[in-house]
């Protein structure tokens, strides 16, 4: 094992000290409704300059500090701390100004709002002031941009769970070399994250939503987040609104890459993606069935059945968690359907959640590859992505990530339980956690919130949600005592 | 790869007659207790006539074949058709003395036998001819004699999902020829195997149980079976009865090279044996914290919270299935703790079914191993088992196993939610079987049947009994392409 040098606290505290500047100019931002509105700008304000101040110490402190080397162990605790620390401080906002009270609720709407699940503990959303409201919209933003940043450069940087791959034919990237890939890669991949921002909201700006609307579902829509200004999320509104946010939750989930391609008109390079090809059909397929079922044993009239089901599909299948139509009402046989989506997620390289489709191609390939070795055990049967071989290593991670997937899934499921969940809402509420997806099944369904479980039950999804969100590796290499061994 | 050879079906044929054969002698060891309660003696004669004769035309027919090649092809082969054809002709008796009238029910029960599940669509057991369910039980009893073979002997040389790796301690294995291991490995184990039967014969008939109760009991214990007499299973029985039967499970899902190993006095290799560390724990600290909350939440006194935890937690463990208490009726977050076991099973090597103990112990230590690769990328960590390095390859394929095993789990629940079960019993009849088990939750507990599942779902529920009892693998390369391509 090669040497190990002390872990660079100094680098890492410089850095959250940065992100929670960076934190308090968004929460800005809300000022502009809050004025708008005629609303108190105090609580948001003091948030603000509470983050930046706290973030400006920690800057100041280690600014001193020449050593820039950023090493794996460093990239893991920047993003693991990163994202608990800024949860922190954007849960001031609803202290402060009252619209959650308690500690444990508001953090879990804030880290809830950071890893684009969009569970929320809310009772009346409708009751909240609207920048407040507009904030909880932006921490999905703003996580939207850091999973960009995550997939795109980090995680394949650090090697978690074969994220190198999908990144494989995107020009420019040096695999060893973090600097290169934020600077270059991550940028242009936020410019397209922000035009496609722009284009939903004047699209659903030009429907029925007025701006403030347009604009905070934007946000939860192309971060995959789910949080809604509405009690009854996106039922209310009309058919152009709902088609309009199942196109942009569908950009949303698809790797960044392809819109990359898409931008520079090399459409050949999206058709032929073998994980794009996969989450198109599957979107297809599951839509389709879905509407014939509604149809036949909801007597839905074609459209809305059509519209329903295809809005329900793509919500949950890019783990956004936005909500149509209350699925759990439908026969069991059909929300089982989209109870197996929630172990899909969305594509890797987008801001969607979950296990991701790629991982989900690979799997199924090499347990196809393990039938033929049973077969034939000395003949050499390569896995094959996009016709390059997968390296060993990659299926080996890949495997143990899913493992341990169902295993915090397990973990999760059993901890709901002991604090009295029942059976389908326990299974609904650590996956629609872990894989930051929002609604669940049972108790935690789609017309359903997470204000009745008790605190060790909120912290508990809240650990869910971070570890699902940050692809499992990052947070659980910090637990295992060869990270902190010098 | 290699160039492929025609499938010898002349050898398929000839050990299935000769099987048959072997089923038929069986068969007419129930006369026994047809002549000793004066019972008919006409269905079982005639069901032991239809399979000798059947047998006899199958090995006549191919007894001019002088190609004994036996490769891995026929192997696979001969296990899968052997047990299909085996139950085919096992639920002659059923059928016959209209015990049990429909052909669904009289396959799912027969194969449910033979795979030694110990699902049942009897709703009165209780009023079936005794020699009838003699045959039940010893349906049992000779899959379990077919496990032994199939997991010391045939799957290792098949090399099917690592269980190559738990007999590598076993003297005189030779790892490429399989006639040694079957004449020497496997006649040693059944020898172990009839011994344990005829010791806890013995144990339970000087309890209060009579010699036909002693031996159908001791027959479904040691096959991990779990089929019993009486209607409502082993809670009938005195706490002696119970007792015995708890350890003779026990002994039933151990690996059976640790008998022989203690039988050889050598019981240092037992107590340092890893995986059965792991399976002795998993019993005693499960069986403690049930016992605890069967004390403190169902008020039982201390030895009947004890006995039913014990009890059921080994039964489970094992899959083997009796029952001596309902513990769906228990609080959630206890059953649900039987329910994770449930996705355990007993030890490699042993007859109970499930994913067995030894690929939960590579599959997490291999998670932790990947855990620390994410931090040391470029050092080579191995996984090791009882002191040895295990070979990537089987790992490889023991993920790829447990992947599979997931995935016809969910199919299985799809399946039976498709027909019309809820999401619990859909969920418990789909590991229940899969996992030869028996009991499973909700709708099929362990009080309940399986009788109220329409047809399809029956044979669905079959068809996850044979493919977890043939570890998966030796089921589905049959379906693989390459299988049947020359």
């Amino acid at each position: 094992m090669p040497k190990k040098r002390l872990l660079n606290t100094g680098i890492i505290l410089k850095v959250l000290g940065l992100l929670l500047m960076f934190e308090s100019f968004f929460m800005i931002s809300s000022l502009v409704f809050a004025f708008y509105y005629n609303e108190s700008v105090i609580p948001v304000l003091l948030s603000a300059v509470i983050t930046f101040v706290s973030g400006g110490l920690l800057f100041l402190l280690t600014v001193k500090n020449k050593n820039k080397n950023i090493g794996k162990r460093e990239g893991f605790m920047i993003v693991t701390t990163a994202w608990t620390v800024i949860s922190l401080f954007g849960s001031l906002p609803y202290l402060i100004s009252g619209a959650i009270p308690s500690f444990t609720d508001a953090y879990f709407e804030t880290i809830s709002g950071f890893t684009t699940t969009g569970a929320s503990i809310l009772n009346n959303i409708e009751a909240l002031p609207k920048n407040i409201l507009y904030w909880r919209a932006m921490t999905h933003w703003i996580g939207g941009m850091g999973i960009i940043v995550l997939s795109v450069a980090i995680l394949p940087f650090l090697g978690v769970g074969g994220m190198q791959l999908f990144v494989a034919e995107m020009p420019g990237i040096t695999p060893d070399k973090l600097h290169p890939r934020i600077t270059g890669t991550a940028k242009r991949f936020w410019g397209i994250y922000v035009l496609l921002t722009l284009v939903e909201i004047l699209l659903l700006w030009a429907g029925e939503m007025n701006l403030f609307d347009s604009v905070c579902h934007s946000f939860a829509t192309l971060a995959t987040g789910g949080f809604s200004t509405k009690n009854n999320s996106i039922a209310g509104f009309t058919p152009y609104s709902q088609y309009i946010i199942i196109i942009f939750m569908f950009l949303a989930g698809t790797n960044f890459t392809l819109h990359y391609f898409s931008l520079h008109g090399q459409f050949k390079k999206v058709v032929k993606n073998e994980e794009f090809k996969v989450y198109f059909y599957v979107t297809l397929v599951v839509a389709v069935v879905l509407t014939a079922g509604l149809i036949f044993f909801m007597n839905k009239d074609v459209e809305t059945a059509f519209r329903d089901a295809l809005f329900t599909v793509v919500s949950i299948l890019t783990t956004t968690g936005f909500v149509t139509a209350d699925y759990i009402l439908w026969p069991s046989y059909l929300w089982m359907l989209i109870f197996a989506l929630m172990f899909l997620g969305g594509m890797a390289g987008s801001t969607g959640g979950g296990v991701k489709i790629i991982r989900h191609i690979l799997l199924i390939k090499n347990s196809w590859t393990e039938l033929k070795r049973s077969i034939h055990p000395n003949a050499v049967i390569p896995v094959k992505y996009g016709k390059r071989i997968v390296n060993r290593q990659i299926i080996f991670n890949v495997m143990a990530f899913f493992l341990i997937y169902i295993l915090f899934f397990s973990l999760g499921t059993f901890v709901m339980a002991l604090i009295g969940l029942d059976f389908e809402s326990s299974v609904g509420a650590s996956i629609a956690s872990l894989g930051n997806i929002g609604p669940g099944i049972g108790g935690v369904g789609p017309v359903e919130n997470y204000s009745f479980i008790p605190p060790l039950g909120k912290w508990m999804l809240s650990f869910l949600m971070l570890i699902g969100r940050l692809e499992l590796f990052t947070v659980l290499v910090i637990f295992s005592p060869s990270f902190w061994r010098i």
